[in-house]
């Protein structure tokens, strides 16, 4: 059908166009049906919606991102023609109906994923098959591989005689900065460590958040490139470097339902290591109570999936159990989390130095660099007393557009206070990572980057009625306000109960 | 937040806002999240969608379905809020964990759905965990009650002493207008018969697209009662009378993957029953090669699931399965079947009367009104003979605001025809409903009410190169000959091969 271009000058997010209802019934076109929209020869498919008034009949109303690709002007004469449900629905039918999915098909739902020929209805009921019915072995590959596909892949090994190295937590754990002190111990050694990192998802803060706060994170691919080249190591958002973008839209689906199927989780993190081009991996699997692993047993098996996969793409790929169960630094939110990543750097902290440099000992011991993991340690440390790590630390801002001769000082956190205190006594026998993200998302984390938590006591102290626990930071008295009272639902220390019932 | 309204005049289909990217950060908002928009007292909520240039910051743009709800003008101040996760996403998460739902948790996700609280993604994550871990009884009848309190429902029986009747096929039979016949039959006796229906998903025609052809089908819930009032039976389309619009929106996400779980194709069914207020409601099950049930034993176990899911909702249930291996009229369309129908209750041609009066005879049987099976299809037969059913047919017409004087040469079909041939000889063994329903859509049905396809033979037949198959009508030379390069590639008409394979 032709139709003349009615153009919105509006961003959709997605592609999407639409017809008069009219226009729509006569064709047998329904809402929500896929449509091929062409001009001038290019081609793209767009998600359909009909308008009973606004767009008139023999129109089509085109949004921003259509119309910006395709190159059209108000008024164009456009091509538009129905296209049938993808060959790709029916393998995401195959797969709810618990047949295994070849390499290629797999490849093929992710190719129609990128070219928004799948809606999110369907991608949703594909992220559901994975999860009630997992995946063999061999479609994981076919998922790593087709998410590594979906974007572009870095290779540093012309410009290193040494493994390229990078590291990856599964997460969960409050403060855990220890990346940003792990890429500067490394890439001061002359190892090229090219660390993409995520933003929180219902956190306080992801790394990138907080890595946010001294320098530009969203680096294009080009920039990615030239911050390694410049520096060997860096710490960037994944999200913005065209690498595996795929999995981003399926982390958004996935997102409300909390819908994390292992097979999803496992190729996710392997495609975007093998996308960042790195050839031996430290991946820590932090275990204890409210972690993402909550048993050793379960810690242990997710750490022998990640390690065969891994060897089936060509990495080698270190599994660490470590010790989830308190957070790993006290300042909570994108700048008291930087504060202490430079504070820790300067020797100002103890505060994620022991973690950091266990990490990036076993990283140097792995490699072949040091003989023994006490050796790696060793290094480690020497690098951050020596002041190494830190200027590589600056060098690395610098390189990714931020002031390289910035101190924790500088770094200004919000101004209205509050604490929150003991209304018992006894010692404290957890810090829930859930209860942290809870307080952290009052106050505005992470968006509000001077936003947070500051806890005042650790696992293992006792303390009496009146203590103060911990003190949120929040940039306007209202969100300081709120936070205080979401604190009377929110559980974040925990504090013994000897009487457990009174009869 | 209070933002400034940019109002859109453009629908939807949903509740949709946009903001400046900028703010959406700074309130760590993601495109996807649901907000909160309320105006004057008023509040609903909203999908957020971001813009980076056309919604400037400190604005929201708004379309049509969101700001005529609320009555808004352009600039209006509108009070924003970010609403978390609904409950109910954790129930879906629940039954994606295969434990069962409650009544209330069931009944608070159809709540959600209504008021667009849940999105595509969730309500598509929803029906692919019943479609793999399915539903206990307790469930379904959960189902069937939220499905109905999601609209509106009927109440006939202070108008009648007899029983409120209806019948339901699970459909997949080409050409199977019987409803447009029984019903006329049991309402010509003085039986009140509520009937809605359905337009056609992906085949060539539904009984609402048929009987579209004669008179308006788009009955609000106060037109449906006022027919019903006049002319005690109804033919209506069942996706305007606000009865169960629950169902209607998790059809549209069904449909790409024909994700049809059988709970809910009980419940959907069972809902929209008890909402028309049918006490005694027959089931026809087809059965055969091509249809939705393949086995006898499938079939039967279907049949037992529907009719103890009924008795537990108060309707006296009575499953029959038929015979569906074949078409039921040789016309297939919406202007070819209104032509047999109405043809059918003239006594001009014996298509559609056979299976017509056997489904009314069980109702009257069921009903009481007749001692035995036999004489209610005498009965039946009697109303056709005397003319009583086609006067009542044209009553029902009318009252739906129809032209009840129509007669079968009235109904124009398209003027362009092309003729399909055997290209060998042989006996049809099989006539495919799916092949009917794809090369039916080629011409345009359902939207295009005059086109469709003609059978000129049927099964046991036999056939020689040459002989016509089935004629494809048109309203167009372009998709006529468009159906006849479809038809290279469709198989409709099984032509028996002897030698299997030659050695």
């Amino acid at each position: 059908m032709k139709m003349t271009a009615k153009l919105y000058e509006l961003e959709q997010g997605r592609h999407e166009v639409v017809l008069n209802y009219h226009d729509a019934v006569e064709w047998s076109l329904f809402s929500g049906d896929r449509v091929s929209v062409s001009f001038k020869g290019q081609e793209i498919v767009a998600i359909l919606d009909l308008s009973k008034e606004a767009v008139g009949r023999g129109m089509i109303g085109i949004f921003s991102e259509v119309w910006h690709e395709l190159g059209m002007g108000d008024g164009d004469i456009i091509e538009v023609s129905k296209i049938g449900v993808p060959k790709t629905a029916g393998y995401i039918k195959k797969k709810l109906d618990r047949n295994e999915l070849t390499h290629a098909e797999i490849s093929e739902i992710f190719k129609d994923l990128m070219d928004e020929r799948l809606t999110g209805e369907e991608l949703s009921s594909f992220i559901a098959a994975l999860y009630l019915n997992g995946a063999t072995v061999n479609e994981t590959i076919g998922l790593i591989n087709s998410i590594k596909d979906s974007g572009k892949a870095f290779s540093f090994k012309n410009m290193s005689k040494k493994k390229i190295l990078s590291l990856h937590s599964v997460g969960g754990v409050a403060g855990d900065r220890i990346t940003m002190i792990v890429v500067p111990i490394i890439a001061s050694l002359g190892f090229i460590i090219p660390k993409t990192a995520a933003r929180a998802i219902s956190s306080a803060s992801g790394t990138a958040d907080t890595m946010e706060v001294l320098c530009r994170v969203d680096l294009t691919y080009t920039e990615l490139k030239a911050v390694i080249d410049k520096a060997k190591g860096c710490v960037a958002w994944g999200g913005s470097n065209e690498i595996a973008p795929a999995d981003d839209r399926l982390i958004k689906i996935r997102y409300s339902l909390h819908m994390d199927p292992t097979p999803l989780l496992l190729s996710s993190i392997l495609a975007k290591k093998k996308a960042e081009g790195a050839e031996l991996v430290l991946l820590d699997l932090p275990l204890g109570k409210g972690c993402k692993l909550e048993t050793l047993d379960a810690a242990r098996d997710l750490a022998m999936q990640f390690e065969q996969l891994a060897k089936n793409i060509g990495i080698d790929l270190k599994p660490v159990i470590s010790d989830g169960s308190a957070p790993t630094s006290s300042g909570i939110g994108p700048v008291l989390e930087a504060r202490t990543v430079l504070r820790c750097l300067k020797g100002e902290t103890d505060e994620l130095l022991e973690k950091s440099c266990q990490f990036a000992g076993l990283l140097l011991f792995h490699s072949g660099e040091v003989k023994t993991k006490d050796e790696g340690y060793a290094l480690a440390l020497r690098q951050i007393k020596s002041g190494a790590a830190l200027r590589k630390f600056r060098e690395i801002i610098k390189a990714q557009g931020g002031n390289g001769d910035v101190e924790p000082e500088d770094l200004e956190i919000g101004k209205f206070k509050v604490q929150i205190k003991a209304d018992r006594s006894g010692r404290i026998t957890h810090i829930s990572n859930k209860g942290i993200s809870a307080m952290c998302r009052a106050v505005g984390c992470p968006g509000e980057k001077k936003a947070g938590m500051i806890l005042k006591k650790q696992v293992g102290e006792k303390v009496k009625p009146g203590d103060v626990l911990f003190e949120m930071v929040a940039t306007s008295k209202e969100k300081a306000d709120y936070a205080l009272n979401e604190a009377k639902t929110i559980s974040v220390c925990e504090i013994e109960r000897v009487v457990i019932e009174e009869m």
